[in-house]
């Protein structure tokens, strides 16, 4: 007896796809990104994901630069000001650096892609606004609010960056390509760069080396959160003296 | 007639390879960073150059990470700070931040790596010197120098990153491998991106982001100099602040 061959379902009675959005697009690839990598989400793996060709993506999405903005637009959402009943404008700004510069923390891939493609989604317009009305409230305004914004976004970004693990090149055997990929790095690996580090600066001749001699340990000291804080400060205290000095000069001082 | 067969050549005759170095190992690697970019700057890569097994290498530098950090500091090798009669203390630490950035940003893979390693060799150890230096001559020592060099060489690495192209995933069809490559932006591409955030800042609604719609054309106003001579004042005058406040204390006030 030889089985029955099943009968052929045609096409129109199997389960209809989801329609495709520019939402159902950048979900895929937060999955992606966050199961495989940065390196991973491209248009091609995104439409298999989504059971569609590339193509058909092309209308919501303009290329794999602009997916990823989207992704990292998209990680912005929850990234908000302390309402103004929490503290002075100054503490306020800070949360918010912070916040910001955590998300970019748990994502060292997008935190890359950030440093170099000037982004322009509504959350990211939302951070800047926010930032320049922070700003306002302490009477920072005009060229000096404006590119102050830029320093004070690119401050979190860079350490996000920073504690990212390089990108190391993989070889493959065929075809002769590398792949980068970039994660939060170890324990140990941050740990065996610190103590390289240390090595070098206790073993620093103070002939040649006179100030990294009389630092030591120094150089190596306070934790991220602290430096952070500290480096915030510096910025946030260099921008008013720009802004009370740009005041000055416009006053005819 | 057949031809005749070539005598063989005993090894002993051939040109004797050149010895290995750890000098003529990065050169080999800086001549392939130049034609080929840092993806292609493998242990495997340069052994080929070099008419030698990748084994034979390790015996020089430990890894790829390895490698790539001497490549830093080998470009930092002509990084040095104007002369004492050149002028004030902080325009020669400027000066010297600025030509530091100069180096990253004509190597802006070299710069993305300088972002996420922490660098030791000896022409980036001069180099923390001579900002230690610099800031002591200021008056800023102790905790406040340590942590302002950091961020004093933060900021210019950034920068340099900023201005390169985004590591784009470029798709092969087998196997199914992205390839990162990262270059400097073209004018097109600075001008593209530039082009899509004026838009977005023109047609910013005032009632969602009246300080965006406000300041307008200046959030995009100063070119790459002046901006960085101006985060570097930024910087400075709040590490001045920083000194004067952790001095204060110091004293018990």
């Amino acid at each position: 007896m030889t089985p029955e061959k099943p009968a052929p379902i045609s096409r129109r009675e199997r389960p209809a796809k989801p329609a495709l959005t520019r939402q159902g697009i950048i979900d895929a690839a937060l999955a992606i990104l966050r199961d495989e990598g940065l390196g991973k989400v491209t248009m091609r793996r995104i439409a298999a994901a989504l059971d569609t060709g590339p193509a058909s993506l092309y209308v919501y999405v303009r290329n794999t630069g602009d997916l990823h903005a989207q992704i990292l637009d998209s990680l912005l959402g929850p990234v908000k000001a302390p309402a103004p009943e929490a503290g002075p404008w100054r503490d306020r700004l800070k949360a918010l650096l912070v916040s910001y510069g955590e998300v970019l923390f748990r994502h060292p891939e997008i935190a890359r892609m950030a440093m170099s493609t000037q982004p322009s989604g509504p959350n990211y317009l939302a951070l800047a606004e926010a930032i320049l009305g922070l700003l306002d409230e302490g009477g920072v305004s005009g060229r000096e609010a404006a590119w102050a914004m830029d320093l004070l976004l690119l401050y979190p970004t860079a350490v996000a960056v920073e504690h990212s693990s390089p990108a190391v090149a993989v070889e493959h055997s065929s075809p002769a390509v590398a792949v980068e990929h970039s994660s939060p790095k170890s324990a140990t690996q941050e740990s065996d760069e610190f103590s390289a580090l240390a090595a070098k600066i206790a073993t620093a001749d103070p002939a040649r080396y006179p100030h990294i001699a009389r630092l030591g340990d120094t150089l190596l000291s306070g934790d991220g959160p602290s430096r952070t804080d500290w480096a915030l400060d510096v910025i946030l205290d260099g921008v008013l003296a720009a802004a009370s000095r740009a005041s000055a000069e416009q006053r005819g001082w």
